[in-house]
């Protein structure tokens, strides 16, 4: 069986976590709507009444029968799948916690360049997201990282990674934020990431297996641009 | 065991999809921050440096020697033990996607009257506010219902639920954020409710359950307030 996933092509976005998770577990996938009638094939199935358990939105991952959406719900059954996470409860719940608040800092990424509305153009919400990133850039990521880094610091596994002594898909989130951050705010990310360390050097980690540094020099991974999540608008880092 | 259940005391907030479970599955919980000193207990847990997996943000429910935070992953743990979800693994995968989507809805409800920063006052984002309301009330209302209405369509268990045949957390979830709405957006759901017949419903058949009917009649329930997260400010419901 080959996963399919199903999302919008030409943006890394919320497609690139469930991405990351697929080529570090060295699973067979199709990256559907890059192919030929790609979008129309993503819009068929939103809009596909015979699935009795439709997604709202985008990624969506075929597993068999399964139809499964939400980026951190996709991850939960992909760690547990592929020994992307602890296979205890308590595990699998850390994890599933840590992707959740990565989930919510992604969110408010998107915040900085569209605050107003998904709907409206960048352009359309210039001084509003200027607002927003301000103080997303003061206070959101030194607290975000912040808190990370005090997890990799209390984590009793010792080997660099937020859960245990192994790779989970959480660190593979982190990194992908990491460089998103990176991306599109390069001068908040020099000051900030000198007060996380563990952070740094667990994007670092991550970048170096082997698996993922495949992937990161193919054409499978998608460029960045100012029509994904993370955006270079020099106007929003200070 | 008694779950400790911890959250910004004086509104429902997150807190309450936590609490409506609990009430729900008639669980023994003290909530913290709303006895004696509460505040200073809630802020003495998420300082607290012998927590190994400290969560970011509340809630947070101690569970023996689990911590645990983010709403759907409390969710997810609480719905397994206390027969809230189905006992499948796929079944609780789609019951946690659907919590993850009413996740990102509350998220936009909270955008709707804070878009520009979290920690600004709304008299200080009112002008952004109304313009995000807007597009909330026009586009996002109307897509999020209508989903949730084709899920309830689609459900072949035919009992009004969510998922199979049997309540689970996500309907609670649902009854409390078409609650919600309501006070919030009264004009735009008077509107948006004819469209969603089965929604309506389900809401229905959530408050009249008896240890739910039990408590909304109860002071656990704390009102709403221009604190929470559904704020009526008559000025963003068109």
């Amino acid at each position: 069986m080959k996963y399919e996933l199903y999302y919008w092509p030409g943006i890394q976005g919320r497609g690139e976590f469930v991405r990351l998770a697929l080529e570090q577990a060295d699973a067979a996938y199709v990256d559907v709507a890059r192919g030929k009638n790609g979008e129309a094939k993503l819009m068929r199935v939103l809009e596909d009444k015979a699935i009795a358990q439709p997604g709202y939105a985008p990624p969506l991952l075929k597993a068999g029968s399964l139809h499964l959406a939400q980026t951190a719900n996709i991850l939960f059954f992909l760690g547990a799948r592929h020994g992307l996470a602890p296979k205890t409860e308590s595990g699998r719940l850390w994890t599933n916690q840590l992707q959740l608040t990565i989930a919510d800092l992604v969110e408010e990424v998107h915040g900085t360049h569209h605050p107003i509305a998904s709907s409206l153009y960048y352009e359309d919400q210039k001084d509003e997201a200027k607002r927003a990133a301000t103080a997303f850039v003061r206070e959101r990521i030194p607290k975000y990282l912040g808190y990370f880094e005090r997890v990799l610091a209390r984590n009793r596994g010792r080997q660099g990674v937020l859960v245990g002594s192994r790779l989970t898909y959480a660190d593979l989130s982190l990194f992908q934020v990491v460089d998103g951050l990176r991306y599109a705010f390069p001068h908040a990310m020099r000051r900030a990431e000198k007060e996380t360390p563990r952070v740094v050097a667990l994007h670092d980690v991550v970048r170096r297996q082997p698996k993922i540094a495949a992937y990161l020099a193919s054409t499978r991974r998608m460029p960045r641009s100012e029509n994904g999540l993370f955006r270079r608008y020099p106007e929003l880092d200070a």
